[in-house]
């Protein structure tokens, strides 16, 4: 598969064209941002983490049933993917409370809600992801009821084939983001990442943060946290094959 | 039915206990306030107006068979009320985009959508009303899902409701908040107020602002336009009489 003209450049992930119109190649970059771009700087190998980290998630994922984007990877930086027509939307799944949610509603970090919490987020940089609900969904033409439904049934299903990966590892599974779109068959197929870039991992023993919030609260020891849960889900999943 | 202790002193109305434990009464003021009490002011005659604009379109819901908290109005400021538990969210109905909603989603005031939007919002000045859904409602214990159902039935009574009435003067429904109760029996009431300050009403033909934005806004002649809506609600209201 030959790489050809960059499609999309993200904050931490570029896409580009194949020979091939059904296939992207998306390239993992070492680039960290938070708050919306205004803090900036680079993490060392973090491209390489998070490519790998999301090669294991999403074959975890596509053996439980659930479709992806991910075909493989061709080095450690680059994914081939299946090549879709994203919804502009993002999906947030919560299993304490965390972030900005602690703090919009004042509820202490780490508290356990009674059931998941899912969230649908615009996904807009300039608007700063703006949250709405199903019915600014249908009634602003971002997606249909019916895909809504959908999605929301493989967000539990994502959640709950995560949860068990994650306690083999003793990482609690925070919370996460996911992104969705229709593959070249119309298909609803999960895409984007799933990393300590857009998910919050806590060690399940100390509770010691394994994610992009101690890039984000300066906390140090950030490459080395992006590592330890590669590290454990590659243990994990080695001595599975 | 005698007015007792204040139990209540919000910014634009007060509740006083009664000697009879099912009802209290609520005193319309003329005190207003935007962004949360950050501007604040004083409207003449507004609690007068709110009051009775209230009294006639709670007499209208009621009729059409939407419970709510109005007994009747004891003098020009004054609303006899059953008492009720209150809960603790506020439902907002949407029929076009404006305000706070055209700003986060940078869609134009006017424009209207496929179909109404419901939001909910956390009732708290302290953390601003924010914005949460359906999972958050269940999940953190503000209502069962029973409730919510039942709610959102409601809503769209109301909706179409006070669609209805206002179309017969001449008024766009843009938006409007709601919020509701269990009264004594355990019933599901619709409680607080219905006005010019918890209403968007646009003039149907010029587009006339006719609510709280002309002082949210400083746009003048506050007290005129909510006097517009009043005189527009008393005309239709007994010429049906």
């Amino acid at each position: 598969m030959e790489k050809r003209e960059l499609l999309y450049d993200g904050k931490a992930k570029q896409i580009f064209a194949t020979d091939d119109p059904k296939y992207v190649i998306m390239n993992y970059k070492d680039d960290a941002s938070a708050y919306y771009g205004v803090k900036k700087s680079s993490i060392k190998d973090k491209g390489m983490m998070n490519c790998h980290i999301s090669e294991i998630i999403f074959n975890y994922l596509q053996k439980c049933g659930i479709k992806t984007h991910l075909v493989k990877c061709i080095d450690d930086n680059n994914m081939l993917c299946r090549r879709v027509k994203a919804i502009p939307l993002e999906f947030i799944v919560r299993n304490l409370i965390a972030g900005s949610l602690a703090r919009r509603l004042d509820i202490q970090e780490g508290t356990m809600p009674q059931s998941p919490i899912y969230e649908i987020c615009l996904k807009s940089d300039l608007l700063r992801d703006p949250m709405i609900n199903r019915f600014h969904v249908k009634a602003l033409g971002y997606a249909t009821d019916e895909t809504l439904d959908a999605i929301l049934k493989m967000l539990k299903q994502v959640n709950e084939a995560l949860q068990k990966l994650f306690r083999q590892v003793d990482i609690d599974v925070v919370d996460f983001k996911l992104e969705f779109g229709f593959d070249n068959d119309g298909e609803l197929i999960l895409i984007d990442e799933i990393s300590p870039d857009t998910a919050r991992f806590w060690d399940s023993n100390s509770k010691e943060i394994l994610d992009s919030d101690r890039f984000r609260r300066d906390l140090g020891q950030v490459e080395e946290a992006y590592h330890e849960v590669l590290d454990r889900l590659q243990k994990l999943t080695s001595n599975l094959d």
